[in-house]
């Protein structure tokens, strides 16, 4: 295991309220973008979402050129928005396509910003950068939407908490074995940990030979009391999207078929001191099972929003409103991840 | 039509916490003023109210000089206020007329602010201001209270807005035709408009020849169908006091009597980011049919609470803190009016 | 009496949200602190406080070193309290005695300030200063636990004030006969006072020779109409320490039993802005009447939460963020004790 002595770590002075910009993150599902406008604040940005009628979606800026008024209080219509206050119309690329006033000339100032915006591996990524938007730079989540191979339930949550202290909490999965009753496993002395980077991507691995499934396995079918090798594999890229490798494989001379339930956790900052979740949990076991559905869900909310997120919001809280590195928080080994993915982002942003 | 190019409008540097406080503005209708105190912050200064024996409504600070409770808490004794944590008694002119502890004496520091307030045009007017408060400063709305020509009904709207958002609001009706359907004209190109200016005052008129009556015409009795010469005249006065020359005349071969609905609209700050709107819509038709009363006044709650409200709530908010001007709208043709206001509310802070 | 002239006053630069921490504050009413952790900010500091197996209670600073999440939101195991984020567990002394981690190595800097805490005088006691926590500090109160001649009912209550506002309302308990018609006395004239400072002892003194008694008396047996010598004495020690010795002896020639009922008033900051405010009632009638204890318990909450605290809350809010002495109070003859002691807080502010 790779462990990181706190004084080689500088991340003290990191502003937790600049964002990295030149970044794909989540927008939206897929499903939550329509033919209604859809508001949301992005990075601190206020984001309009929609649909064409084409069923492209598209992402402006959510503030009128105009008086600064949300586009997402008017309406949509054909492929443009209307601006609810004076009747400004608006392309699905940004411009300003109709002035009802005066002349009707349209000065260039009018225009707004559109944002990138493509749906890949299933979800809607926005690209709020300055940089080329090369779609080839979403990191690899074909999983989630490999539809031959697993079923999946997905949703967000709102959590009041910068996303770096969620991405610490992902990275050191250490943490469930105290905080998730449903995910504890009986031995966790067995555990083996390993920490890897490889250019910006930071894997955090565990491995537990010869144990027992635990409860979200059990879930899935893997028989109460058999042994396998589970493991449970992390992959972070900056600034902030994790796919978890979560599964069981059967021992050398048990041919059970294995279980792989792997699960995508993708950050988007709202604010600096608040978070979208976006999760998506697949399985290969049970596919057209419609109650497992739900009965993964209910444990992913458990999880999520019954234990995660009340003390992830305290832990913000508790900061008081200081950088969490500048407290000298002690670093034990099961930071080592987080504490790589934290130097990554803070060298981000330091180059600007 | 007078259109302001960008360019020369230079009111980016305008502190939106600071108020024109050598100005007249309403602090209260007049029957919201009785013998109960009442407290209400203005220009960020918490002011009482009451009203005398005789009924002549006065104002003072609402903070005890002594340890700066509110008065309010306090109770109206005669003509003069207690405070209800020590005693102390002020007289409606602010001078401290008791002090029940030690020997009696009164500290000169002991006495309060008296405001200057004046019930004019049927409303209460306060002067907050350093220098003389004449009220021949107040502008004109001598038909405010006309009880002869015009029924009225008025209220007061709490507005989350810096006040000039409500400005640009009110100086650029052109948003009728797209927040309020019930005020909308069926045929909107038949629209003259023209800016004035004279000395600081403001006019933004609005002509439509020979076109039929809107929602609120008809509501006051005019024909559905009928043609007529439709105004919509805006008077605004520094810092924020409008009056709205609103109806419809007959054609000149037509011997129906004409319309009249002016109505006022004053506002006065509350904090920066807060204001107090007086509205008072006046009509010289049905003035003693009580449930055309309930009507307008429905509509005017459905328009200003119901449409304006958040809207420009919602363009406070999308502001995130910046000025509005400090961030370069696009200035169209119906922003004439609403650019000169800023412009002289500007040079008037801009003059201390 | 003496009074203190403004101009000699200098309190005007007082940081409100600096706070003495080299002094003995009530943490807690010993039935508050269980076996189950509880979270109480003091000081602007997060503390967590329970109590060990031998009932000893504890206070440690409520923030994981590791994470910095509140241990309140962990659980207690024998003597210790297990974060319920990553497991690691602190001794009732604050040191980190299991880190469940890689080698499991215990960082020295994993280590929390554990915070004197003394039971005393019927109450919890911290010291959260740099100093030596020498409980000899302590002020006397050992009224407070002298069940043999008292009765007594306690309480806290949540102030939305300044803890020195609190102070300057109990040090001038003038203001009485202003805000509390259940403790009014029917001849304020006869009221003397006088005001002692020994040290950085203050007292206020008010005698009321041959009155009736008020309210309280009544309420605590003293007959109605009947006339005695009473007195209501505050004691006040820095920072914010308060004993009322209040009561009512007979006359020379009367063999009826006087009637002593004392209080403490200890308040504790939360934060600049906000004060826990720790209250017990004694007294040396009817120890043993639970109705009593009822409607003593009902005539305080009755005085300080439903008349002092709105009062105090509205006194806060109306400084609007700033410093009441930089305001320029007015200062009256009652003022002379809480003025002498903000001399001495502001004092020991500056000494550091």
């Amino acid at each position: 295991m790779t462990s990181q002595p706190a004084a080689q770590v500088d991340t003290a002075q990191v502003d937790t309220g600049a964002f990295i910009t030149d970044a794909w993150y989540v927008a939206a599902w897929p499903d939550e973008v329509t033919r209604a406008p859809l508001r949301r604040i992005l990075l601190n940005r206020p984001v309009l979402l929609y649909r064409r009628r084409d069923g492209v979606a598209v992402a402006l800026a959510d503030r009128c050129s105009h008086r600064f008024v949300p586009l997402s209080l008017g309406h949509i219509e054909d492929d443009d928005v209307v601006c609810c206050y004076h009747g400004l119309r608006f392309g699905p690329d940004g411009r300003c396509v109709h002035n009802p006033h005066g002349d009707g000339a349209i000065p260039r100032a009018a225009h707004l910003p559109a944002y990138p915006l493509v749906e890949r591996f299933g979800a809607l990524w926005i690209w709020l950068g300055e940089g080329a938007a090369d779609p080839a730079r979403i990191p690899d989540f074909a999983i989630l939407g490999d539809r031959a191979r697993f079923a999946s339930v997905c949703g967000v949550m709102h959590v009041a908490a910068n996303y770096q202290l969620i991405t610490d909490n992902l990275l050191d999965l250490s943490h469930a074995q105290y905080l998730h009753p449903g995910l504890r496993v009986a031995d966790p002395v067995r555990l083996r940990h390993e920490t890897r980077q490889e250019g910006d991507t930071v894997w955090s691995f565990f491995w537990r030979d010869e144990g027992v499934g635990n409860g979200l396995m059990r879930l899935l079918g893997w028989p109460e009391g058999r042994r396998g090798n589970s493991r449970a594999h992390m992959r972070w890229d900056p600034p902030s999207l994790l796919l978890l490798d979560v599964g069981i494989a059967p021992l050398a001379d048990d041919d059970a078929p294995g279980i792989d339930a792997p699960s995508a956790h993708l950050l988007t900052p709202e604010t600096a001191t608040t978070t979208h979740y976006f999760w998506s949990f697949m399985r290969n076991t049970g596919r057209d099972d419609t109650a497992l559905d739900a009965r993964i869900r209910a444990l992913g909310v458990q999880a999520f929003v019954g234990e995660d997120k009340p003390v992830i919001e305290a832990q913000q809280d508790n900061l008081r409103g200081a950088d969490i590195m500048a407290m000298n928080p002690v670093l034990l080994a099961p930071d080592a991840a987080g504490t790589r993915a934290r130097r990554i982002i803070a060298a981000r942003l330091a180059a600007g």
